[in-house]
């Protein structure tokens, strides 16, 4: 098979009540995708034995590999090796070998052997045992029709270790013949999602191999390229640097790299210093850029400002300014932004005023929110009309502030 | 039916590759069991069209209500409303509402509707369109042999919009005959999850049908009370006080109350307002109350410093205190609540100076923060030791400066 199909199934009640949030698996993923063997499909099934049954055998037909975790525990509700067994239409068996671990582990721990555990050396007749030293349950292989079925515990625990140890090096003989595969993840704002796509949707039709993935985590967008093959690295790196060219300024990062990084990285390549003074934002401009080590090089001061009176006293905002034009206003934020960077010595400032709601003001709609950027020769605002709720409304704000700056620094750098 | 199954299924590769945890389910999943309709199944299927029909075709013979999430986006990998028309056998067509409310978003905020928007508006013949105030994606309903299908965008703030207000009404019909169930759920800070545990665990034995769960999103560690049957509301009713006798002040809020809330609710209450002094929180404190709309009745202002030079200049700190305890310690944070609490007129202050990390420094280890809280007559600081990482660790500084202060006006008023 040119792509193996791998495909994960998690069991348990309390996956499928909201309670546990299965991480897993994610986990796992990542690791899977590192491999070439991305997961194509995931299911998580309750404690319950007909719908267990009828997922296995929907995998046998499916998929390459089926890893399955959970319900291998003491207690009734562990199903997962008999539904196994009946899956497979075979008995169960004792295990020897897992029944004599057991015991051993639990009289290390001052207990007898319960009844409930001996059901956990119970394996389907013809499966491979694997023994788990991270607790009771076994790990077990079983064919199945299509599919290389590998069962483990779901306590992450005995999960994280058993994938490492045993999982992946035993998957990694067919990972070496899946094809190489690269991605890089472009991340921008500034671009609706659509004006992205547009941008970048012809380029597999010039990269052979290339796919385009998006996704949106407001405010920013992403763009992931992959590629496929033999000369999936060459490919990649020229489809990134024609899809930087088209992007511009609105793509700031790649991979792992942020915002916060970016804007940071931007101020000490031009060895410019911030403060900032923040009134819809409150704190979180600077909370953003301080997310990055080392901020303490470039961030010189903050203020947050939420009253006409704060900005008056602590940036020096004139209380008439205020009075004609409304806090919530161009003017303001530019007194503000001005204010700032005088009180804290620094080479730039940005500031905010705004609405995020719920109410509004008598005259403008929640989302109205003006930022500045002040520097030693400049002044200038900008209005801004964000959607969303208050902390949608609140986190674009802070984004539009700094990238007028890191926009700002870039243009005049090149 | 006795039981009406209900499953979910998620669509694109961002949940199978590891790099997006589908956190919208296990809310979703909380919501249903609250309704009486716990789910039986959850896929996660990638971008691929086939996968996706096969999907749904399964859940139209195995569940009478499926909920699809994601895919309906502008983008070339947005397939879900094509693969539900191909599913059901129909035709994909132009809804003219959809058309006109995309178009009416879009110039909104000054852009044109592009050939990916107007895809957005196509959906499958038969189906019920419910207009999506949160974004452009439609919502639609389709039936399919047994299943009633609901289709909804996978973003979070139109997902949880969307099944708040149209798909939760939409099925509480099919709930009524479900039994009685009513949860409530306890969030504290400053208790181990070990401790929240011996302190509750032995409530089921006391009231009849209550179980316990726990859940921990840090700092906060919540416990969420559980009751079945007709007295399911009374017996909530004494187990919640009864619990909430044994936390004391470690509860600060009920159900989707949060710390914030909290917080200003306190101030408020007492007629206090509050000035925040930040270093290693860097503005984390002031944006998190912020969160809470009507804070600016007490937030009166705050101020970022992140270096010796700022806390001097900004807000007073004795350059000698400094020098003598470094910028690290007790004293510095007592002075800086004392300087915002003064500068900013406010009733309070709370400051913060700590080591986050990646690097440390000679005298401390990464996680050492001091908070100190100031009003009129006092001052005070404390020294803590937070495990985790910088972005865990500000957080714990965070509401650790603002625990101090609530407690403070807690215990004032009794």
């Amino acid at each position: 098979v040119a792509n193996t199909r791998v495909e994960l199934i998690a069991t348990g009640d309390e996956l499928l009540n909201g309670s546990v949030v299965d991480t897993n698996s994610p986990w796992l993923m990542e690791r899977l995708v590192a491999l070439g063997l991305p997961v194509w499909r995931k299911t998580i099934i309750g404690d319950d034995h007909p719908a267990i049954v009828a997922a296995l055998r929907l995998a046998a037909e499916d998929s390459d590999v089926a890893i399955v975790s959970g319900g291998l525990g003491p207690t009734s509700d562990d199903l997962t090796a008999a539904c196994a067994a009946d899956a497979a239409g075979v008995e169960l068996r004792l295990d020897p070998a897992t029944l004599k671990s057991i015991e051993a582990r639990l009289s290390a721990r001052g207990f007898p052997l319960s009844s409930n555990n001996r059901k956990q050396a119970l394996v389907p007749t013809g499966a491979t045992i694997f023994a788990n030293r991270f607790g009771t349950a076994p790990m077990f292989e079983l064919p199945l029709r299509r599919a290389r079925f590998f069962f483990l515990p779901g306590v992450p625990r005995e999960f994280f270790g058993l994938v490492e140890e045993i999982l992946l090096p035993a998957l990694s003989g067919l990972a070496a013949t899946a094809p190489l595969r690269r991605t890089k993840v472009l991340k921008t704002y500034g671009l609706p999602e659509s004006q992205l796509d547009q941008k970048l949707n012809d380029l597999p039709s010039l990269f052979p191999g290339l796919s385009l993935g998006y996704r949106t985590t407001l405010p920013e967008n992403h763009a992931k390229l992959t590629t496929v093959g033999t000369t999936a690295a060459d490919n990649l790196k020229a489809a990134t640097v024609e899809a930087r060219r088209r992007l511009g300024l609105n793509c700031f990062a790649e991979d792992e790299s942020t915002f916060s990084a970016a804007v940071v990285a931007t101020l000490l390549a031009h060895g410019a210093t911030l403060a900032v003074a923040e009134s819809i934002t409150a704190g979180r401009i600077a909370s953003l850029i301080a997310e990055t080590p080392g901020v303490s090089k470039v961030l010189r001061g903050g203020f947050v400002t939420y009253t006409d009176e704060t900005k008056h006293a602590l940036l020096g905002v004139p209380r008439e300014l205020i009075a004609k034009h409304g806090a919530v206003s161009g003017p303001v934020a530019e007194a503000m932004a001005v204010g700032a960077r005088e009180r804290a010595g620094a080479s730039y400032a940005v500031a905010t005023t705004g609405l995020a709601g719920p109410e509004g003001d008598a005259h403008h709609p929640i989302g109205t929110v003006f930022t500045a950027l002040a520097s030693e020769s400049n002044v200038c605002s900008i209005g801004h009309r964000f959607p969303g709720d208050r902390a949608g409304i609140r986190e674009f704000a802070a984004y539009a502030a700094l990238d007028v700056l890191r926009r700002d620094l870039l243009t005049r750098s090149s």
